[in-house]
């Protein structure tokens, strides 16, 4: 699963040596090996409300979601989660927990969601928002989320409120993120 | 990064409407993303011992590990660790818990690592091992594991014993895993 589109030149077939079929360059025998790719993102508080940015990008522009991202090689799945507050909400932000592991296998995603709060009071649109703002719980424009597994990290984020420490979620039952 | 040799035709170069550096096949404009990958496994107990398997593959065949390996598309983090513990231990596992997520980024990979137990008495080596044992505390072969994180997540599942729910892991504090 992949969604790069490949030149003519490749062809789907099992290479020598392994179990399942792959895309290989007929050409010159590159096989481009495909796996799931991670996501990292916080729920980012401060003083009992949540960040939130409006996407400046396909897909989902205009919808709501909290900075998350494909992680990067050479960092850390926090690290990353900090560069991509950063990135879409120019917030400097603090982790403190892991909040979920979520796996959307249409899409072979795995997303890395933390708990963290703002370590600076202040936060501004980078090039890949529309607007950032902090939501009370009602505010939460939930008709208008980017992604349900964004609905999911506000959901669990909220039934942690008043526990030191709790276990990290999973998708909850029978969601598997199919729908948008 | 990426452990995949590329044939000669690829170039380094950064792509148009890039910002990062990417191997691109000079012959068709193929481009060559590499993200992390994402491994998954199991701390599996039975009966207050540890499933424990000795590589028969390389890198470091002949050390132990838990059932883990690299994540498929089209599967969640936790059927990957089920299907891993099968094909790894010939077990049967049920999931309980994420006990830990753990990046290495100098091999640019998270482990998401869980805890489970046998949902039946059996276990044997497949293809991948050499051996499959379960092990007391006291019996875990330490000088002989296979990887860091095969250390930190015994280390981490041993901390957890006695409490209802926990908090999931990360690396522990300075461990990145750059040494075997």
């Amino acid at each position: 699963m992949s969604s790069q589109i490949l030149p003519d030149n490749f062809v789907r077939t099992v290479p020598d040596g392994d179990t399942h079929e792959r895309d290989v360059c007929h050409d010159c025998g590159f096989i481009h090996y495909v796996n799931p790719k991670v996501v990292v993102g916080a729920v980012v508080h401060h003083e009992g409300k949540i960040l939130l940015c409006r996407r400046a990008i396909i897909p989902r522009l205009g919808f709501w979601t909290m900075p998350a991202g494909y992680m990067e090689c050479g960092e850390t799945a926090a690290e990353g989660a900090i560069r991509e507050a950063m990135e879409e909400a120019c917030a400097d932000i603090v982790i403190d927990a892991v909040l979920a592991v979520y796996t959307i296998p249409r899409i072979a995603q795995v997303q890395v969601m933390h708990v963290a709060r703002l370590g600076k009071p202040h936060f501004a649109a980078g090039p890949e928002s529309q607007e950032v703002g902090l939501f009370d719980w009602d505010e939460i424009p939930w008709d208008d989320l980017a992604f349900p597994s964004v609905r999911w990290a506000l959901t669990h984020f909220r039934e942690i409120q008043g526990q030191d420490t709790f276990p990290a979620f999973t998708n909850p039952p029978g969601e598997f993120g199919n729908m948008r």
